[in-house]
């Protein structure tokens, strides 16, 4: 019997110098076939070989002429960004956002309604797929070009089925199937994860993380949470919910219960619904004439509204978010010298407060953590802001469509329309 | 002019299966050309090709029949572990160990002796190249093929230069040239890396975290320390100083002053120093006829102390190793929810006080994390005790020169021997 020859479509070796140079022209690491060449190690005619390829499926094109260094000028290649679209949500606890999103991540088209989490997975996806819907029907091109769906929701996944696993705030959620419930309506592969998640996943690749591998991006809203990024990759632990800085024990001589059942933990503390009870006290006390104006409008005290009273002035507001912040910097001490991140962007609707929160959690970071493991630390505020986790939730897709295991699935057929089938990887990396 | 032909020795596309089949084959997963087939999706005369260019060069063999599946019996293979030997050294705080080891990270000779670790590095890296000379004069095999050296040190290291980086135990070592000095007297190239880094890849190849994608190793000696490995592999950490947990502040109202001059640090209060303390206070005071025994002997008592005299029931040792654990699990419940492992692993001479300091950190870590996160989490006791450290720093040295980034640096000449310029990659990849 004769040897068999190798099956090009699927071959391995085929599939890695594809998806190097797909991820060099999506990051627009290299721009010409000689670019290419020199980041990739692979030779000239390989490169040309899948660059053809690429341009045969249409997700590489030709741009301008680049710069000569010497001889012809090389053909400047692009990245084909509305070869497909990708529809993302993210579900938060009081508000849920939907976007179409390019290849690239952009986002085209957003909506944004309130809703409660708690109100369960039916109302919440009703509302969800109407919106989707709506963005489809406004747009038949993307309607054609759906290439998959990304989902954040607050709250712990087991990533590899897209169901959310004992989420806290989500009543009616737990092992409800996100993933299979819109893959099947929809017709393609779907991936859903915790939002911090998605959120640092954003600031990695298109934000202030962009090209630093260890980071923890700290939400700081009604809960608090973090989303960790080790070695340019998502860390999500051994059950999904690594991040979970919300029920650390801070402060012992408390009666405060958490939402968790537990006393003294960060989140019911320094969190959002913290930050409205003290806010609210002391309306009711007399102490805080701006917050007083707005307990008087008629509507209840949020966490925002002490983030907006601190930048009016309100000396009140402002020493809540400094002990806040000092709270949620003792904690992050602990991170610092554990996980030893070279970045913390600091996100979510508290965190917006400005350089109060930020300057309470720099100064107990700095004084409390290892010398060394601050020694090049920089703790920021999000510059993506709300869009951190839908942008985020769109490279999730795009990164496993465009990933060494997955690409092969779909690659020969053009796309991935159509396709439910897709598997979730463990690991996302981050598009590397 | 014509397109070259590919350099076939570097092409990216020989070399990944390469990898793949050498990684196959060393792990033990595929034993036979058929097995190697399905595990890695190359085809069978791929396979059959980069299985005679490892044979060429002396990596695999040729073993017995496998079972057969119907047709002729497959040939076993067998990945060739005596084709190179690994010099390795663990430098703790008051002892070194030096071994000699194969390319399986199995120990063939080791030696011990105590050191002073704060004598500074030219005594110390003198007894150690005394120690590695001695090997390799009684094994005139192993240095005819000397192919790495891999060193392991008590403090943060910055990995791809091999210069520990402010190590707080360690003075006159801030920035020494550990790797070129080794590389440069054996002529091959050398790794450095935190001792605990080595502690968890040795657990992680060969020990109980084995397969194990998310561990925590939690060293418990004079000082505490951890080694994180996230996704399969080491999480070092932007400065190269992640898993420094000794220097968590754990309590407020005390006066004892930590060796990095913060006061409440969870080393100073819970690490073998402070069991030494303690125990000495007890035995002076008449509570613990055990330890008194002990410091009648004219030694001062040590942690180790405080451990053996607690496995013959000594009730004073046994409170103070329960308080010991209960400090830690503090610290490692917030790991816990940070981090999410499936396995936190205890090592350490302290931590071999059995049952009382493992049972005391797991109900605090049980009672203060997050149920999810410890839905599946296993805390175990290191199965490979004090050889851990030295095989990690083998395993280390191995998974750098197999891997896709320094194979191709060597393959080609058949062995590393005589290279000392082979440089660190970032992150370990633990083989995989």
């Amino acid at each position: 019997m004769g040897e068999p020859a190798e099956r090009a479509p699927l071959a391995s070796e085929r599939l890695d110098s594809l998806v190097a140079v797909l991820d060099l022209v999506r990051a627009g690491a290299a721009a010409t076939r000689p670019e290419l060449g020199r980041h990739s190690g692979l030779g000239r005619t390989v490169i040309a070989q899948r660059v053809a390829e690429l341009m045969e499926h249409g997700l590489v094109g030709d741009g301008a002429l680049g710069p000569s260094t010497g001889g012809r000028a090389p053909r400047q290649l692009t990245f084909r960004a509305d070869a497909g679209h990708v529809l993302v949500a993210e579900l938060g606890a009081t508000a849920l956002n939907v976007a179409l999103a390019d290849l690239s991540g952009h986002l085209l088209t957003q909506y944004r309604e309130r809703n409660d989490i708690a109100a369960g997975p039916e109302r919440t996806l009703d509302r969800v797929e109407a919106l989707f819907d709506r963005i489809l029907a406004e747009r038949p091109d993307a309607a054609d070009l759906l290439w998959g769906i990304g989902v954040g929701v607050p709250g712990p996944v087991e990533f590899a089925t897209g169901r959310p696993i004992a989420p806290p705030i989500m009543p009616g959620w737990d092992d409800y199937p996100v993933r299979d419930r819109l893959a099947t309506r929809y017709r393609v592969s779907t991936w859903v994860d915790n939002e911090v998640n998605t959120m640092a996943l954003g600031e990695y690749r298109a934000g202030l993380a962009k090209g630093v591998d260890d980071v923890v991006y700290v939400k700081i809203g009604t809960g608090i949470g973090a989303g960790l990024i080790s070695g340019g990759r998502l860390h999500r632990g051994g059950q999904g919910c690594a991040g979970d800085v919300g029920h650390v024990a801070v402060v012992d001589d408390t009666d405060v219960v958490c939402r968790c059942g537990n006393v003294g933990c960060l989140e019911a503390l320094a969190g959002g619904g913290a930050l409205a009870r003290e806010g609210t006290r002391a309306a009711r006390e007399g102490r805080s004439g701006y917050l007083a104006e707005v307990l008087a409008s008629g509507r209840p005290i949020n966490g925002s509204d002490i983030s907006t009273a601190a930048r009016h002035g309100d000396p009140v507001s402002v020493e809540l978010l400094a002990r806040s912040g000092r709270l949620i910097g003792t904690t992050l001490a602990t991170v610092v010298n554990f996980y030893n991140p070279s970045l913390i962007v600091i996100g979510g609707q508290v965190a917006n407060a400005g350089d109060v929160l930020l300057a309470a959690i720099r100064q107990v970071v700095y004084r409390r953590s290892l010398p060394l493991a601050t020694r090049d630390l920089r703790i920021v505020h999000s510059a993506l802001g709300d869009r951190a986790g839908l942008m985020g939730a769109a490279y999730m897709v795009i990164d496993e469509l465009f990933s060494r295991q997955h690409l092969p699935l779909w690659i020969d057929a053009g796309s991935p329309r159509g396709r439910t089938d897709i598997p979730a990887a463990l690991v996302a990396t981050g598009g590397r």
